[in-house]
């Protein structure tokens, strides 16, 4: 394995008491607001849709807020958008993990 | 819940080709380095030596070095010493995740 190869992951998450808001509910979220469904966006993520609702409501209990609205439909395709609180949580977490992914690039470079 | 009190977390792994070096090995490194031994290790983070063993190995195959050596004590208590590979990129490892993670607390409180 060349040392060129190594590479890094991180995860973020975002708690109060509970780690429950991460990359799983945040690219749910993402999809939700491009499709519109929330169905939608588990197909799409590979996801069952238990899962989905229950990692959703996990964080929502923590945050204190709901993410998204409008998920009666179920499986069989109602319309879902982000909540506004959702949204703002959503364009803010986006930005942090993007800039914390940016600046562990460089520094990877150095350290590595 | 108070918005002062939202926190963030962040993993980092290391990998080529399985994310399996993280913050479990890394923290048994960082504890055999204190404590000469990996079942001293164990005992301090209340992880069975079982799963220690297999993290590590797991870290080790996909990294393609040792990473600690002399563990054949097993749960008896034999001396573990770093592999020389293992202590270098215990301290890249260490150096990156405290740059990230300062360099985050502060991002965070600028945008949350």
């Amino acid at each position: 394995m060349k040392k060129e190869d190594l590479k890094f992951h991180i995860r973020m998450r975002m708690y109060y008491e509970e780690k429950n808001f991460g990359p799983g509910v945040a690219s749910l979220m993402t999809l939700v607001k491009e499709k519109g469904s929330l169905s939608a966006a588990t197909r799409e993520m590979g996801m069952a849709y238990s899962k989905a609702w229950k990692i959703i409501k996990k964080a929502e209990e923590d945050l204190g807020f709901s993410l998204m609205e409008g998920q009666s439909g179920g499986s069989c395709g109602g319309k879902t958008i982000l909540t506004k609180e959702g949204e703002e949580f959503l364009e803010k977490y986006t930005k942090f993990i993007k800039e914390v992914q940016a600046f562990a690039e460089e520094r990877f470079e150095l350290i590595f």
